[in-house]
């Protein structure tokens, strides 16, 4: 049967980087391609107590539908760890929305501002499932040029000058995906300035900023915010648990509510159940204290990629040292193809992601996002010294 | 701060009918407006008991990032459970996407097919959430008519053969929300004739088709499909609980992957803890038994109703019979305004929905929605005394 999709499926086809993916997933694989949280340290027998004893205590309302934004007594936890955290006091409870998943901010940040032909920016490279959200609402691309201090405001000062129909910027400054980088203060005092002189809304997607190992916590964006520009994307997925799909949005009056008219014809509301469960375990157990478990563990296999990777990778190839978060960015010497590094990876049996699917325009074939969150130290070590090997044989062939 | 959000957003404004909404939730009023179920129905030991063990046993996947497709053993449940109730055996379980709620598989038939101005036809009047859902992709909606027997096919034959651009046909061919009405299987077979003879898309929503209380069950268009046109829209909302949001399409295979492609960027996947529970539910609890409970009491309550607006309504107000489902349709005699009754029914503590809010196009000021699901036996003769008494009032004044 032939059907007449819609203009945006043409975009949203099963594209080349899916199918590099796919590879990566086979069981036999040491996989630093996903973004997955440590499972052994979710609390299970914590969470498994609370989910009984809150659907005895308020089962009929917590089973019931309920209204879209969002359980109260949670979005006003989330204003106060938001306060804690990222240094924004004073947030309403009623300027934040429960999403399913932060992904789903993503998706709303493409219904709420782009026509077909309107222009997002983001950073290069920028998060691939942000880029695909955004696709669905065919816009145009325009990617702002980053070094390791972040984002470079002056670039997006010439872009902003010189493009039409700009509607909003995607950022990750903390621990960004994919290269870990975290943005300096001093980049993000000029990035607020150049946003503040063209009203341009930003959306800043910070699902890792809790999970520093190292250095001092940066300013967000929201927190340096003052014209109403900033909309916070936050999620329980890399402190708690990411199967139940709970992130919010905490942004600027007016933004919120059209989120909330969009999220009713999304999917009415997120589950009623999953929130009263995390809000119940913020109550009855210690968050803070399980995310500092967290950061203990994903700061040792940090610390650990990182000594695998200088004392086992060939010169000439670079990777950043990230202070936190879950990724960390490898790149290739000039004229060795990491495409060429990605197939030899799976020939030897290890796996990271190919650079190129942050790319939303430019290819640069030179990258791989590796993820370090979810591997044992043994795992690290092995799969480690097998990219080395990979990389080496390729560079070997490249000369 | 002036914002410029995408063309749809003009379309999705707070309307009239969200307003008069509000009106209708204050808590002195006895509201038929909802469509929720009866809480005290839940099955809140069974699901803290299941939950409380399912998480130990399988915390750490089932609190995990999980597949888009939706959990496997519980896919089969649904193919299944369609077989028994909905008489389409052999539903591949890879053909049945998990979402959250069925909602969601409204918004996602707009993101298929929907360009700026392309048809959307749907029965007149129609399911307001899937109308708001279809109208973010900015549709033109053409309605079909509809008398006590369901939709007419003889007009639908009629819009097809003269207007280009129809996309798809969204349709509740049991119970339908708003009116209660069943289609007969007459006009089952004569509708199906007709998408055929236009290979037209079907998304057939049946939320409430198990809730049966009267009469023999009619055949879903899901199971008389022999072209692969008809998608068929499922949910755990109206048989276990609406709170987790799990809903469920089975469809042609080529529209369920692209659902799956749109569900990948929309929020990555269903909650894997939601689904996990109600598969554990159904494994270790009797989920038939339970809806038998379910009927049980609706039944009741739809009888008392109907007996209630007999004995009360004046001459000249006609209501539907439905054999199941949730609501009825209540229609004025001619020349008696629908609107002013829901404001005289406000005045004096009880709500419906107003008509109107059901047609995408024409309004008619004839009719009000009403639930009965949601309501105590004592509350509905009270409500239904109310709601006569303020027909009455604004008959006297429309003399």
């Amino acid at each position: 049967m032939q059907r007449n999709y819609a203009k945006r499926m043409d975009r949203m086809k099963a594209s080349e980087i899916r199918e590099l993916l796919k590879l990566t997933t086979k069981p036999e694989i040491i996989s630093f391609a996903g973004g997955l949280p440590a499972p052994e340290l979710f609390p299970v027998e914590d969470i498994a107590k609370v989910a009984h004893d809150l659907v005895l205590k308020e089962g009929r309302q917590l089973l019931q539908y309920a209204t879209t934004e969002g359980r109260l007594t949670l979005r006003q936890k989330i204003a106060k760890r938001m306060a804690e955290k990222y240094g924004t006091p004073g947030i309403d409870p009623d300027d934040i929305l429960i999403t399913t998943g932060s992904q789903q901010c993503l998706d709303f940040c493409g219904k709420l501002f782009l026509d077909p032909g309107d222009v997002v920016l983001c950073e290069s490279p920028s998060y691939l499932g942000a880029l695909n959200a955004f696709n669905a609402y065919e816009p145009v691309f325009k990617e702002v040029p980053t070094d390791e201090e972040g984002i470079i405001p002056e670039e997006l000062d010439k872009i902003l000058a010189t493009t039409p129909r700009v509607k909003f910027i995607y950022v990750i400054p903390e621990f960004q995906n994919p290269t870990g980088v975290s943005w300096t203060v001093e980049r993000r005092r000029k990035f607020m300035e150049v946003v503040n002189k063209y009203d341009l809304p930003v959306f800043e997607d910070d699902p890792y900023g809790e999970l520093r190992y190292t250095g001092k916590m940066n300013p967000t964006l929201k927190s340096m915010d003052t014209k109403g520009l900033v909309s916070f994307l936050g999620t329980f997925s890399k402190i708690f648990c990411p199967g139940m799909r709970l992130g919010w949005i905490a942004g600027p009056h007016d933004i919120v509510e059209k989120f909330v008219t969009i999220k009713q014809s999304a999917d009415l509301h997120t589950s009623n159940f999953d929130q009263g469960i995390v809000d119940a375990y913020i109550d009855s157990c210690d968050l803070d204290a399980h995310v500092e478990e967290i950061k203990e563990l994903y700061g040792k296999r940090l610390q650990l990629i990182l000594k695998t990777m200088e004392e086992e990778f060939p010169e000439g190839v670079t990777f950043t040292r990230p202070e936190g978060g879950l990724f960390l960015w490898v790149t290739m010497p000039k004229g060795v193809s990491s495409l060429k590094v990605f197939n030899k990876c799976i020939e030897m049996k290890v796996a990271a992601v190919i650079g190129d699917a942050f790319y939303p325009n430019e290819k640069t074939d030179r990258s791989l996002r590796v993820n370090y969150s979810n591997m044992p130290e043994d795992r690290i070590i092995e799969g480690i010294k097998r990219m080395a090997k990979a990389i080496k044989a390729v560079m070997a062939e490249s000369k």
